[in-house]
């Protein structure tokens, strides 16, 4: 793996390299994106079987495209009872997780009658997007469902691709009974992110739309934007390691790894303060990646976006992560607490050498659905705030109002909207 | 103003004819504002001035494109001083509102060494947009402003559109000094926009903007969402009072047309249950209108958005409401607090007769930029949220990880990661 010297001009390459992988990038799809959207949104079901036909290779129709009770009960047969286990003791943690971020009304009330406050009431339905294809994400599963449950939405709208036999793979539609789905439809790509966001006969508008998916999917979400909510626009995922000469190049190497596996786009990133450590990662990283099943897909990541990036100091090597601002950021040091306070920008924070990334991803609890690509600047980890909102809450009396109503009215004067000042004068008309 | 009798039939047709004004329907614009975008990320501050000459009619470039000390200070010396008290008065309330939105990190640790949590940071910079042209309008500089500032945003950067002399309104110059503005750039319109996404020789660029528009700059944001975050697409504004026969028409029929009043795609709705409030707020309606400066914007927008609609009974009303989710909802009946508990969808909620909607726009405190066009279902008002993005805190400890590490690796590997699963391994070898 590359080692490079952290300065300013091979920081701004690297940086730059890295915004190669922005999903915006991918526009060159967008106008394929919007007919299909367009025609699902004119057409409904139809479309959406067509297009389901022509690239899942599945015929389905009315009659099928909801999976039914039958195919979940199949489904549950078919999983091995001790992936059942670990899946239960990971959704109570992250259930455990994600009540604590469970946000309340309130209102704020004075003498004088006025009370202020804020509701919070949940989304009442959101459709969630989850990856079909050669691999089952159950994780994936868990993570976008739970916090909705959690959040109290009423309806939770699961859509994810079939095989061409019109099926779902068993896991994930597992997953999505046990997370708390309550309706699972068999439609993909950007044409399952349109039915969403305008309803077919078949499949129910929602409000929010949230989860992975490819370039398409991501487009798709962009496109519906403003008619529904959104979670984020997902791009490649990324880590980023800070560690200085304590850290453990074995541990250090595995994790990098850990991330880069997941597509030729993943960036794996050490920042280090020690050449030694450098050195041993990269060599340990080799030695890893001729071992490990996902070869080609490590060797590729690794050359295009992998790098090991050695500072001068700690302080260089943090504003650096900050720069960066990885959806993954392991911190491996002497005092990786007193690092954390420093971290402005990062999805999820891994503290210490026992606290790898693969632990985030299926077990600790937090949210594995995180800012990728330099959006941990602006966004949050998915969690309960994507599925409520608030409405504020203003009461005045006659008492509270009437001593300033008249600074009221000037102000509204001031913007020269005369009904604005005419609805609080007409409040104190003798 | 038009009664219609609340039945399914009439209240679908309103319902669609609400969604015409949203801005994702002029999509039509959609290919100039992205050539706009494109050009201003591609030549920078060229691209800005030669837009603003063209739209603006301002000759400006960079030695003058920014606001000076010495502007803002002749601007504050123009504004009457007793405005200035009021907008003082305002802010205090609108600070103090916020002030209580303010979230804070946490984590939570177990006996094992385990520690979950969330770290709450302050968004670096952000942009302001304020909408110039005939008006000035200050109080939404404070709303946009003040949170962004409560929130602990470092760099606040304000852009406006100025006028032909090149000049900004000294009033809204002197609101955005008041709430907190780092800097003021005089330049508006989608060009504004996609300066502050991608940054220019004399803009910077900024993680979030946030701010209400026309529909170019609607449409802009959409455009350069994902590169930063953005508030939402504003569309018009709208009223929705809920009142039954205790509700004062005169009351009631002023507040109508204070959002009636902003421009002809805004939307004013009464829904009663009774036949004789309707009626009168009807005749008053018309009364106030002849009366009133902005009579034409007021008869078209109340022609083409304006409803009273008479339901059977208080439920039926409350559904329409949450059904229209409309941007402000007065309640204004004999137990507003208890109707309060039934409205799943408004942007803000004003209870009782003296809780006039303009109170919120300019005085109490919470924020006056609220979703509009039904997208009060999933968005919420702009607040201290808006500015603050949330990371992911875990430390597990060897002890805590040890009694599950096999969990993590059966997980991992049921979805064929198996570097994931070799990171946590290697730290479980002899």
């Amino acid at each position: 793996m590359r080692i490079v010297q952290l300065e300013e001009n091979a920081k701004k390459n690297i940086l730059s390299n890295l915004l190669k992988r922005d999903p915006n990038n991918y526009d060159s799809y967008a106008d394929t994106v919007q007919q299909i959207v367009d025609d699902v949104k004119e057409r409904q079901d139809a479309a959406v079987f067509e297009y389901t036909a022509k690239f899942d290779g599945a015929a389905l129709d009315a009659s099928n495209v909801r999976v039914t009770e039958a195919e979940i009960e199949e489904a549950m047969g078919l999983v091995e009872p001790s992936l059942l286990e670990v899946m239960k003791k990971s959704m109570k943690n992250i259930r455990d997780y994600h009540q604590k971020q469970v946000q309340h009304s309130w209102f704020d009330s004075k003498p004088d009658g006025t009370i202020l406050g804020q509701k919070v009431t949940a989304l009442e339905s959101v459709g969630v997007y989850v990856p079909g294809g050669k691999a089952a994400y159950p994780s994936s599963v868990l993570m976008n469902i739970i916090p909705a449950e959690v959040a109290g939405v009423k309806h939770i709208v699961m859509v994810t691709p079939p095989g061409k036999d019109g099926k779902v793979n068993p896991v994930t539609l597992t997953a999505a009974h046990l997370a708390g789905a309550t309706e699972v439809y068999k439609v993909g790509g950007a044409q399952a992110v349109a039915a969403l966001a305008f309803g077919t006969e078949s499949i129910p508008r929602v409000n929010k739309i949230v989860g992975p998916g490819n370039i398409f999917v991501a487009l798709a979400k962009k496109a519906v934007y403003g008619h529904v909510s959104i979670d984020s626009i997902a791009g490649p995922s990324e880590i980023l390691v800070l560690a200085d000469e304590t850290a453990n190049p074995r541990f250090v190497a595995a994790d990098l790894l850990s991330q880069a596996e997941h597509d030729e786009l993943a960036s794996a990133i050490l920042v280090t303060t020690s050449m030694e450590l450098a050195e041993k990662v990269s060599a340990q990283v080799d030695e890893f990646v001729k071992e490990l099943s996902r070869k080609e897909i490590l060797e590729k990541s690794l050359e295009n976006f992998g790098y090991i990036l050695v500072a001068d100091n700690m302080e260089d090597a943090i504003d650096t992560a900050n720069e960066i601002a990885s959806e993954h950021l392991e911190i491996v040091t002497k005092n990786p607490f007193e690092v954390m306070t420093k971290i402005q920008n990062a999805g999820a924070i891994f503290i210490g050498e026992y606290s790898s990334e693969p632990l985030g991803d299926y077990f600790a609890g937090p949210n594995h659905v995180l800012p990728t690509n330099g959006t941990a600047k602006f966004f949050s980890p998915l969690g309960v705030d994507d599925f409520i909102k608030k409405s504020s809450i203003i009461y005045y009396s006659r008492e509270a109002l009437e001593p300033v109503h008249k600074d009221i009215i000037a102000f509204a004067e001031a913007e020269q909207l005369t009904a604005h000042a005419n609805s609080i004068k007409v409040r104190f008309e003798e």
